[in-house]
């Protein structure tokens, strides 16, 4: 049965103060099995590339999703599952890596600017600003003073990105360090995975209980009205794939979009020969 | 049936001297209805799905697919058709519009090189640096001595990205005027299509064998060993789908491409708790 209120279990919202550590990674309520989605996951699969056909073809609205994880949480997944079936003439995926030396010449949100997706668009990052406060800090690439600054500036840009036709839909895929392990692990046993095994993933992992702590206050600080977090419990990943797929529907939804008018008179016009 | 050399049916060879009044834009050898294709579709594609996937593991290659056509033959519903449902992070699209001023104030292939798809990447234009010998020389943006120039120039930089690792892969889809008629009164006579309809596209129409002129010469000139042009009838587009995707595919598989090896030494990893 679909919860038509799924859209908003996960929302942070603004202003709460929200403990990690209170929060199931493991939490798929109100759906007990993977069986049970299956159709809802399809149904709003299909509706997602039915609305995001009318938000290109209306033209007025961007989308920026913002994906961010630990490791093998599903951030690449998620956009293949959520978002394979989508026309990807509209749909632009950035991945942010380690900045080049250009990069890093500029401000944080520099490189982050230009990929904000452009009017029609239903655009992905795969990773974000948002590694600015957490692999920055938690490997003090810069001082504190530097990127507790930075919750502040991020909240400003973002809202003048919404007041300039962007909508933010940031996703927290949130695993346990539990199930990270047998995630590694089954990348270890089984040759086919095995070139996604970096060992220096395991140094991140290491850094669990730190990384949690900078998650922790970047959801607490920066889960605005005009762009609020998703904290989606992400050990199941049917329900993972199903809470983002139905937070990116409902908000396309929500826009209540039209075809658009043609943009000439078309009375009397005649295609000649 | 599948038909195996379909790959190599509509390839314009090297050196040849075509005319394109002598190929039928109707052509769908060797079948005769949409039923007849429409699983060998469906196998492409999902042949498709699992080569891409290879293509951003393996990180060895780029693939760059250039769709050019008149206004209706359906470059945006190729994209649509064959490549929804490819993981869009690794297939990004550029649509080329009218040069803004800060790219007419440069080269003509100085925006069409930032675009070129990185390694790992299945990347489309959707119009490209051909324009700059078909629209441009249809309403006399150069003079001619400028644009004819441009073929060979072309050439040179299409030799230095296939030499640099990028396969390129060039679709004209090719529709008879008769049928955009047809497209263009559907459109029309749609309300729900009307957003598609541009009063300046009529105009375009008026020039058809300006543009069919400029095609010709464009195909003959620049389909090379290294980066050949595929003249698609597509006028049926059943079968322009199902040609490009085969071309796509053919590609891909030719590269025999494996899973990439770890980075690092796998043996002796513990995963801690």
């Amino acid at each position: 049965m679909k919860d038509t209120a799924l859209h908003l279990r996960h929302l942070v919202k603004p202003g709460q103060k929200l403990h990690l550590k209170d929060v199931d990674p493991g939490d798929t309520a109100p759906y007990k099995h993977k069986d049970e989605v299956q159709e809802l996951l399809a149904d709003d699969k299909r509706d997602l590339v039915e609305l995001q056909e009318l938000l290109y073809a209306e033209g007025k609205h961007s989308v920026l999703v913002v994906l961010q994880a630990m490791d093998t949480a599903g951030k690449d997944a998620t956009i293949q599952h959520v978002l394979s079936g989508v026309n990807p003439q509209g749909c632009p995926v950035t991945s942010f890596k380690v900045p080049t030396a250009e990069e890093i010449a500029h401000d944080y949100l520099w490189r982050v600017h230009q990929a904000v997706p452009g009017k029609r668009m239903l655009g992905v990052f795969n990773r974000s600003h948002y590694e600015d406060v957490l692999v920055v800090r938690v490997h003090n690439l810069v001082p504190k003073d530097v990127w507790s600054q930075r919750y502040a500036q991020i909240n400003a840009f973002e809202k003048h990105l919404t007041e300039n036709g962007v909508t933010i839909l940031k996703f927290f895929l949130h695993i346990s360090k539990d199930e990270q392990k047998k995630r590694l692990q089954a990348r270890l046993d089984d040759p086919q995975k095995h070139w996604k095994f970096a060992v220096g993933d395991l140094k991140e992992r290491a850094l669990w209980d730190q990384y949690m702590e900078a998650y922790e206050d970047a959801l607490n600080h920066t889960s605005t009205p005009w762009a609020p977090w998703y904290l989606i419990p992400a050990n199941r990943k049917w329900y993972r794939n199903l809470t983002v797929a139905r937070v990116i529907v409902e908000t396309l939804r929500g826009f209540k979009m039209k075809w658009p008018e043609p943009a000439d008179d078309l009375s009397g016009v005649v295609i000649e020969d």
